[in-house]
């Protein structure tokens, strides 16, 4: 079947018409057109490949979009993109970037939700169940979750409940024996023991949170996924298909290096090179690769100290090689941030010195945990958050610039704000050899920002504000990465005769009064946040000067749920260019 | 043994060397002292009574405070505080509120978290094995999670990170086939399962998990506990300890109530009987009464109508004649917020009206789930916040006054703050029938307030703020349950010839620039929120008028971990009565 053919797939009608060995050739044509987009374009590449014959099957037998399928995290939801009428956002490259690369309601009926944090899918499903019961509906309705999502306590809570419906609910366990990383956790014994003995273990997890269970030893053969859906087609009770798929099935390279290829960057689909930069884990110039390696220093005389991942260890530069190196002082939970926070209290409690590296966007899943186990507890651990910025992930269901307004606003926890690699490693050290507060270390976005003349304080819980240049009527705070852009904007000010003060705030979970006192006769206070204004930093400085003449203008970013935006077009945007900076503060000079 | 000799005991060392039948009688004279204590001045319940014996067996056999104990939880403390040198706090009256209901540092060594919120013990303790097993401890760890607790995602994730510590990890599921209320969850049938084959049922959530696994079928009987843990002393890897309890053993109402004396206020010993007030689900007029007598009504016309519960039926009104009543039309998912609110986004998105009920302090545990699920994939489900005020639960791990910084600074979630009843009913109704957004309705705090002549607009999600009462020169803006009382403040400036405008803002998670431009020409804008000030709405209204010349003053709560505070005394430190605000405007009113 070549590329024409699959352009006639306009929806999963024309799939059920076709006989067994069509939907084969369907597969193969799948398969080699995600390798093509994704060799040449990026994307999630191994469980994309993996799920081609079970998306097929899936379709197939389900009366979709009358039957409804929620995927889980949905970044292996590429063959059902191409198979529900968006075939030509893959096989023209004029139209790749007309698709994301989650499901999204706004792209098609077949997508029911916009989704792309793990582990939710079972607790969306067992709402569109419990509707369907209490409204008189007979459809089917099937969550499909990976066993790298199982991990996730969401996961557990929606399996938990989901068993109890009593009615018509199938969950798909879509198991390659992969997480992002290798899997980590108690349940993963269980799967493998499952996987060995072909479904028939009398220890099943499934069974004893309440599910009928089928096993499918070749989750990538189509006849054999299109009996067991059949057989749980219309099932009055709660099941769960439980389907043996290959990561990265059909390209060699995506299949012995799994999770190199779970997402990946545009490659050589013959050898797997990237095209430009460079994998995780390998010496580059990254905060992460600055994180790895001077933890695998220190490590040497510190048997404490603990680097903790949920899932995500490619996030905090540590590679196969690295977490080998590191041994037992590196931990995985699995996806499980909640996990993560609380356990590093425990770790900080018995006297270890943990380290948590997450992604911004992911961190918001263990918010309780922030706020209980840690600061309530008063527990010196250290919290790394990555791609937390507008120049980080940009998918709206991964945005990056909500965690200082979440995490600022809780009780007795710093949240560092280094503008550059020298602070954050000084940061870093700081807090790793202290034992009087919580530190979270919000890591700058883009590029790695270098300033080797930064004042390094004794004690970053007790350093005041940083003033990086003294001048009058016009002050700007630049948050983190924000320094060196309110710097600009003070050099720009100075060709214009005006010597702006400029301040580095070094932190945004408490004010430093005394610094801003100083500023009260001033004309224009600026502050530049890498992060909505709602709730945020600058809004802070706007109260504690709400009854002085001073004027306060707070820049930085709405609270939207922004999708697949331009990082340029969004600073110039919310008037964050240095240019633009320094404009509204001559505009708001008295005169 | 009479009180005399109970207040002997100093530590668990005086434990260590009595004879069984001395410790039975131990177990009997705390248990006598209990019910004292509780009939006189209420606490929590059921919980301690089941656990007497339990506690007194491990604080027998390991060696506290060396080897490590960490209740999830920690309301089922109390007997363990009674042999860890607290003992007079439940002998003596005059010292009943020298310690808190829960676990605290503060308080002794033995107590190794401030805990509050439930599930977090297994993750808490595989912090404290893996800093023993990092630094070449010896010590034993043991958690001790409650049946009901084990519904929670971060149990379930400790769990199963737990089990591959492949060291000295001890779980001790205290069973009493109860939660708060009853369970709910496919697990809690094979916990039953595993009682009703004492623990040999081959079918064993634990074992799919990973652990060692042994019964105790007697779980109020100290000599089977002590062998059972005697037998896991110093294990070399994870086991499950599972003990059956008797919950409110030893007080014949507590045992036949058992939800009602999960947590009492103070009553008759003999009969059960309130010495005062109503337990839940009787007639009183309680927010959470106007909802459940409202909600019954409506089903019956509406079969997509459905009220969720995360395992606090009671808190929104739902004693277990009202649950029966609703039917299939009442959900309680266990302790699982996460589920809970990411259920209500695939009911609305299958066509149901789920109308979530969660205590301020617990809805933290789903914050991604509120982003995610909810606000960004537009589902119009909601969410009412019962105790979220500085009015409500004040213990320093039940706080509620940080929900409104919390959800107001999500996009596209509409943060409701009714200031009345009326008003209250009128957005649930509003809400329950409008397909726009999801809503969140944070209910006040104290007593249930009451106002007649309260506007009610067409569609609260554009409705703007309501000006109360017109003035000029200083506006009052108050929040929720401080309307009444920022209107109290105009009428003490009425008396001193100042005419106050007075506003509702109705909802705090977008302005009204509208409204709040009309303020442009006042010399001062008073804000006054039942909430932490960081993060909060105040700082937007501040923010907002950054570059204008009218003064704002944000008043609300600060940003601390405030413990069994006293209500007024708190809203007299933030400046917060009637005088004191309109103190505060006529200070600021220009000359």
């Amino acid at each position: 079947m070549d590329k024409l053919d699959l352009n006639k797939i306009e929806s999963p009608a024309d799939i059920r018409k076709m006989d067994t060995a069509e939907l084969k050739e369907v597969a193969d044509g799948l398969r080699r057109t995600l390798i093509e987009k994704l060799s040449s374009h990026g994307g999630h590449c191994g469980p994309n490949l993996g799920m081609v014959e079970a998306i097929i099957a899936l379709h197939y037998v389900f009366d979709t979009p009358k039957d409804k399928i929620v995927f889980d995290v949905s970044h292996q939801t590429y063959p059902h993109k191409m198979i529900t009428g968006r075939i030509r956002a893959f096989t023209d490259p004029k139209h790749y970037d007309d698709v994301t690369g989650y499901t999204s309601p706004s792209e098609s009926e077949y997508d029911l939700f916009s989704l792309g944090h793990t582990s939710s899918a079972i607790a969306l499903a067992s709402g569109l169940a419990k509707a369907r019961d209490l409204t008189g509906g007979k459809e089917n309705v099937v969550a499909v979750i990976g066993d790298g999502s199982l991990s996730g306590g969401v996961a557990f809570e929606g399996l938990d409940y989901g068993a109890t419906l009593g009615t018509n609910f199938i969950v798909v366990v879509n198991d390659n024996d992969m997480s992002i990383a290798e899997n980590h956790g108690g349940i993963y014994e269980n799967l493998r023991l499952l996987r060995n003995t072909n479904g028939t273990a009398g220890e099943n997890l499934f069974r004893t949170f309440g599910y009928d269970y089928i096993y499918v030893q070749y989750g990538n053969d189509i006849e054999s996924l299109i009996s067991a859906f059949r057989s749980v087609k219309n099932s009055d009770h709660p099941v769960v298909v439980h389907i043996n798929t290959m990561k990265g099935m059909g390209l060699p390279v995506a299949e012995s290096h799994k999770e190199q290829f779970h997402y990946t960057a545009p490659f050589d689909p013959a050898t797997g090179a990237p095209l430009s930069g460079t994998p995780a884990g390998v010496d580059t110039d990254t905060y992460a690769d600055i994180f790895a390696k001077d933890f695998l220093e220190k490590i040497k005389d510190n048997p404490g100290l603990v680097a903790i991942t949920a899932g995500t260890p490619g996030v905090i530069g540590f590679g196969p090689d690295r977490r080998a190196e590191a041994g037992k002082q590196f931990v995985d939970v699995g996806i499980a941030e909640q996990q993560a926070v609380a356990m590093a209290s425990g770790l900080a409690k018995g006297g270890a010195t943990p380290v948590v590296g997450l992604a911004s966007t992911f961190l918001q899943r263990a918010f309780d945990q922030f706020s209980q186990d840690i600061a309530l507890n008063h527990q010196p651990a250290t919290f790394l958050v990555f791609y937390g910025s507008m120049f980080g992930m940009n998918d709206e269901t991964h945005l990056g610039f909500f965690d200082l307004s979440l995490l600022s606003n809780i009780p007795d926890l710093l949240v560092l704000t280094p503008s550059c690699k020298e602070e954050f490693v000084a940061m870093l050290h700081w807090s790793e050899n202290q034992r009087k507060t919580p530190a979270v270390i919000r890591i700058p976005g883009g590029n790695v920002l270098t300033n080797p003349d930064i004042n390094i304080p004794e004690d970053y819980s007790e350093a005041g504000y940083e003033t990086v240049r003294a001048g009058s009527r016009v002050a700007l705070i630049g948050v983190g990465g924000f320094l060196p852009i309110v710097t600009q904007a003070a050099d720009i000010l100075a060709s214009a005769g005006v010597d702006a003060t400029v301040i580095n705030p070094r932190q945004v979970s408490h004010l430093d009064k005394s610094t801003l006192d100083s500023l009260l006769g001033y004309d224009v206070i600026i502050t530049a946040e890498d992060g909505i204004l709602d709730g945020g930093y600058g809004q802070k400085v706007a109260s504690y000067f709400g009854n002085a003449s001073v004027k306060v203008i707070n820049l930085g970013l709405p609270k939207e749920f922004l999708n697949r935006y331009n990082a340029g077009e969004l600073q110039r945007r919310c008037g964050m260019t240095p240019e633009q900076i320094a404009a509204t503060a001559l505009g708001n000079i008295r005169k």
